[in-house]
């Protein structure tokens, strides 16, 4: 008989399949699997695959009493605390920078697009106003990407290949990071120097506890009115009621945001702007990534159930 | 007193600031000029500036009898009958080069737009529907860039450009142009070649008449049903209906376009396409490249009015 694994998160069915013909799915998907399943049916659990946003504490953990391993679909695990489930003895897996590349591309699209204006843009074409000629200021040249500073705050995986994809465009790259590597971008010794430096920050920062509201309305205004925000990493990252007063009173000129605050929620006073580009948390989200975040997941289980250490387990734990 | 400048076609008065600075300029803003001006008037006209894919035949051209230079604003040159400005001994000059930069970032924007179809995402958040959770059958994840081959039709100054910006996103590059080039991307013989071997097909081509309608249906359904088309080039290069065919039939699976057969018109059945990526022929709309093509005109005009060969010279003129 398959081993049994639980869906802690709900996730489109389609993600499933490949889980599904390996293994017997408890589909929770997202609800208390207490209510979902009997208790004689959980305590057989020994692993759940989960999203990295979706909260696990010590109480869920405990509702499952055989459970051995957490596997993460996706690169994020900011959900899981991990302290609770290194106490029981509980791997956590991920998958590391399966998708590093279609979030990176996504990055690279809210930039062009946020500093090009695209959904005006594309609305100007569809809505009739073109061809009525019909004035407007948003319209009108903006500075575009050439010769532009872009600053990376956050450069692992992701931050380097969104370093990479800017560089192409003509621009100058700096990042600030905890750590310096040798690669050919300016350093900055933290954010503010950085956001002095640069018109367009794109956060690409692993988001922990330390990161929350760190890109506040200092930072935001260090920009300059030229300045573009775009976020792919975790709305947690970003003040979002100080993001939303930068782009209304045109402390910022725009923003690209794949991630908010409380998803799948986007404030009303952002999604009424017409300075921002906004994507459903969407990055990660191509067919190729989906198959590598699959294989991640699938490697961490066999290894697991083989009684092997997990060959994506998050660091540190 | 400054010499006298015709503005031949319609520019927004921006755009007309530094050359109001040097020249005095009579603004027929895209009319008749021998309805907006006085035939002595006209008659002391040596030089204009107009848009290169504005009609300008012999008949325009004997409205100004002195008419030594005709000055595009822009890298395009396609409206001007070049076969009786040079008849009539009247030099043609463009600003080569000068947008490069900004058109291959909109070919770069467009691309990732269509392949994560980024209009339709951007109104699934600002719509409540990403909130609501409505189930969106073009939300569903699709091929993303990594390991995609582009093909880019006409590797100019522009189209080296995009090459180089489609690269930095792990794709596999081709082109075809009447030129082979030594660069490191793969060599097409003909048109059928790289639609055959590529998903996503660039335009970049300089239009003339021998490229009226090339990307036709044939050449749309052997990019397959993947298939992407860019178009920032011009939109007589495409035949449209065949595009729009092409889009509501699913042989392609999208489009971004800078550039339309009518301008500013864009059929109806095109703009209500969710798989489209539209944008009003913004390419080199950016504040630097203004101030290029701007940069070119004057040094045009300044060398004309003192006798010299145009430093930007349209080739073959």
């Amino acid at each position: 008989m398959p081993d049994k694994i639980l869906i802690y998160s709900r996730f489109p069915k389609a993600e499933l399949v490949r889980f599904g013909e390996r293994y017997m799915l408890l589909n929770a998907a997202g609800k208390r699997p207490t209510e979902m399943f009997p208790a004689d049916e959980l305590a057989g659990i020994r692993a759940i695959i989960t999203a990295g946003g979706t909260p696990l504490g010590g109480e869920a953990m405990d509702m499952l009493p055989s459970l051995g391993a957490i596997i993460c679909y996706g690169t994020g695990y900011e959900g899981i605390d991990l302290a609770a489930a290194a106490k029981r003895g509980i791997a956590v897996g991920h998958s590391p920078g399966a998708n590093a590349s279609s979030v990176a591309d996504i990055a690279a699209m809210l930039m062009l697009a946020a500093v090009r204006r695209l959904p005006v843009a594309d609305n100007y074409v569809r809505s009739g106003d073109w061809v009525g000629r019909v004035p407007s200021p948003m319209m009108r040249p903006q500075a575009g990407m050439r010769g532009r500073k872009v600053g990376i705050f956050g450069l692992g995986e992701i931050g380097r290949k969104i370093a990479a994809r800017a560089a192409a465009f003509e621009t100058e790259v700096g990042y600030f990071s905890r750590t310096r590597y040798d690669v050919p971008y300016h350093y900055f010794p933290n954010l503010e120097a950085l956001a002095d430096w640069c018109s367009i920050l794109v956060i690409a920062v692993r988001a922990g506890t330390e990161t929350v509201g760190i890109v506040n309305a200092d930072i935001l205004r260090r920009l300059g009115n030229g300045g573009i925000v775009v976020n792919i990493s975790r709305g947690s990252v970003v003040d979002e009621a100080a993001l939303v007063a930068a782009l209304t009173d045109h402390t910022i000129a725009g923003a690209g945001l794949d991630v908010f605050a409380r998803e799948p929620h986007a404030p009303d006073a952002l999604t009424a702007l017409p300075n921002v580009v906004l994507t459903p948390h969407l990055g990660g989200h191509t067919l190729e990534s989906h198959v590598a975040m699959q294989d991640c997941v699938l490697a961490n289980l066999e290894a697991f159930f083989a009684g092997k250490p997990l060959p994506y387990r998050v660091k540190g734990t």
